[in-house]
């Protein structure tokens, strides 16, 4: 099938970067170690191997270019299918023996493992299951420490190959066909959950799956006393001198758009727009092109998150509560580097340098009092020399019907 | 909406079961730990929250009966509005100072978290966010081992309330329907991959999932040169003097099912079926029947496996590569106790006592020289006194159309 030729592609793809990433960052070998990857699957896995693995399954890569799979014998012919690992070793019984095996014969001088502290997406090894693997590898006669392979998988996973860049493009334009169709339908009266079950039929229609949770993609939020994003949308309806936002995303092709567009409502035979409203927009509008200009690979993301925080600060709104952008790709929200402020929560994240290849969100918001808050998200690409918008940027506040 | 009130009432009717969960197995304080669940989602979270959540968030439950939650900010409102909580805190930089003035006030005796070598629904804890918990509780005075919450998840968990069972019966109904439907559609010539396609157009136009992966469910596997169950469909034409399998089941309104129906192939005009293959048919119906009449609370998983696999080994055939059968409720494998032999995979699981309201998967197999797999897989719930059939069991071999 076409559809699986693709998989396949993609994972040799970036197995192919794999060994220069693990040279680049002193790793001998790098075990990925799950199990039961239907109940819980470790972020990394699309990109080794695709479908799900039963009993404990160990994708083992090494800096000098190899790459082993030891899986249960009923997930063998799968994995031997992909045609991109040196051998596919089958058990019955229990994965402690080949292992051990594996890693034996391997005599790493070091072993990275997927955990982090920063990174959700580099921290798909359980507890339970690194407890199991540092006794096999014990058992390996390897007793040194497991490094955390955080740095090759977020390279890994933030260096978008072309194919990659595609797929998101194509999610992004489905997303703005989306909103377009939604403009007209915005309207003082409709409520929230009316305008989110508008988008839905057609992310359903169009054969798409939501970005995120159907139950908050799309988020709806209107006026003054929202529970803003990440809030499912209420029966309140649009009301004149709200405005209104929305964030939304689709999945398409197993990748992600992620955008926020706003509206204002005016009052009823009007199309007048005050001036705190526009004033708000403006500096929206204004702070995300700013952030964008200073984007370029090496810079800190905590860097470009302060050119639109004080900006924004500067002509005298609160600051906002969340990072400026965040990485976009097999999730919404995706990759270790963010454009974020020294958080506790965010970690280590904002200090990481940009690289060629990162999709990144640029999304602030403020509040307008009485109104409402006015948020854009827009998705943009860090080139050689700088960055570059994916989506067509909201430059002007659009106008519900009344 | 009715959906959102179902989900809370299923939420609401686990947490009830907690406190006495954490009396009988002595823990004071139960800390789920989790962030970004978009990107990974520990397994226990649909039973304490239902969305998901983006940061660092802990859902704290106390012998006592406290119920606590720590949130970020963005999804305070959407936790409150379960109404299962006792207090939501929201924070805005980091959890640490919040997470540790809750733990200090409430001064456990010991605190259990989410890891388990054994059991995947119950190691949703990632190793580094157990890092960083252990350093945020150190910071609040507790110094103690973090014991492992298995046993409570996996009691929670296994325990189906009167609403999961009803579920997990209409997911069961729902595919025994569509086996009824493809029954027909069988016939030599058609290919493994036809067969599947039948299948789930029917799950699409019923507006269901499948249980597991789509490229494996249903798995349709013919003839003895197999890759068997967790192997996708292939071109291969289903051909006469030959046995052909499904593995199939769907996920409605969260609960899933697992089933397993087999058929003979005969020659062009015949439907007359090899003593070979009706005794291998008779056998797994004996082996399957004998077992479930063994199930009843407190005997151990190992036993039950034992009924069924010396039953199958006795009369000649080749012990089969896998457990007799496992749990089912969110996922197709769902629990802790297995009806499984003592292999290193499944670590302490078949040593487990069976407890009424779990429900399990029944599947050996067997093959038949130069004809293929015989396999059936049914499901039972274990009650008071034993366990019954959810599924109405196949008792006849189906004869495909020639």
């Amino acid at each position: 099938m076409a559809e699986g030729d693709g998989k396949h592609d993609l994972i040799r793809e970036k197995l192919g970067q794999s060994a220069g990433l693990l040279e680049a960052h002193g790793i001998d070998c790098w075990i990925t170690f799950v199990r039961e990857t239907a109940v819980q699957r470790d972020p990394i896995l699309p990109f080794l191997c695709g479908g799900d693995l039963t009993w404990h399954s160990a994708l083992v890569l090494t800096r000098s270019g190899g790459k082993y799979a030891i899986v249960g014998n009923l997930d063998k012919q799968a994995v031997e299918d992909l045609g991109v690992y040196d051998s596919v070793t089958a058990y019955v019984e229990g994965i402690r023996k080949p292992l051990a095996a594996l890693v034996g014969s391997l005599e790493p001088q070091n072993v990275a493992v997927n955990f982090s502290r920063d990174s959700e997406i580099a921290d798909g090894l359980t507890h339970g299951m690194f407890l199991l693997l540092r006794d096999i590898l014990s058992h390996a006669g390897y007793e040194g420490e497991l490094l955390s392979a955080e740095p090759v998988i977020s390279s890994l996973r933030a260096r978008k190959s072309p194919e990659e860049l595609d797929r998101i493009r194509r999610a992004i334009d489905a997303t703005l066909k989306i909103f377009a169709e939604v403009r007209g339908f915005v309207r003082a009266g409709r409520s929230e959950a009316e305008i989110a079950a508008f988008m839905l039929q057609r992310v359903d229609q169009q054969g798409l799956e939501t970005a995120w949770d159907r139950g908050h993609c799309p988020s709806v939020f209107t006026g003054p006393d929202t529970a803003e994003a990440h809030y499912g949308p209420t029966s309140r309806p649009v009301a004149a001198g709200h405005i209104l936002n929305m964030d939304f995303g689709v999945r398409l092709d197993d990748y992600c758009s992620d955008l926020q567009r706003v509206w204002y409502v005016p009052e009823a035979g009007s199309t007048a727009i005050p001036d705190e409203v526009s004033h708000g927009f403006a500096t929206i509008v204004e702070a995300i092109e700013r952030a964008r200009r200073e984007m370029r690979p090496g810079r800190l993301g905590v860097d470009i998150d302060t050119v639109a925080r004080s900006f924004i600060v500067d002509r005298g709104y609160e600051s906002f509560p969340h990072a400026l952008g965040h990485q976009v790709g097999r999730f919404a929200h995706d990759g270790t580097a963010l454009l974020g402020p020294e958080w506790e929560k965010y970690g280590r994240k904002p200090r990481l340098p940009l690289e060629e290849g990162m999709v990144f969100t640029l999304e602030p918001r403020l509040k307008v009092q009485g109104r409402g808050t006015v948020t854009i998200e827009e998705m943009v690409v860090v080139t050689a020399e700088g960055a570059e918008f994916l989506s067509l940027p909201q430059r002007e506040l659009w106008i519900a019907q009344t």
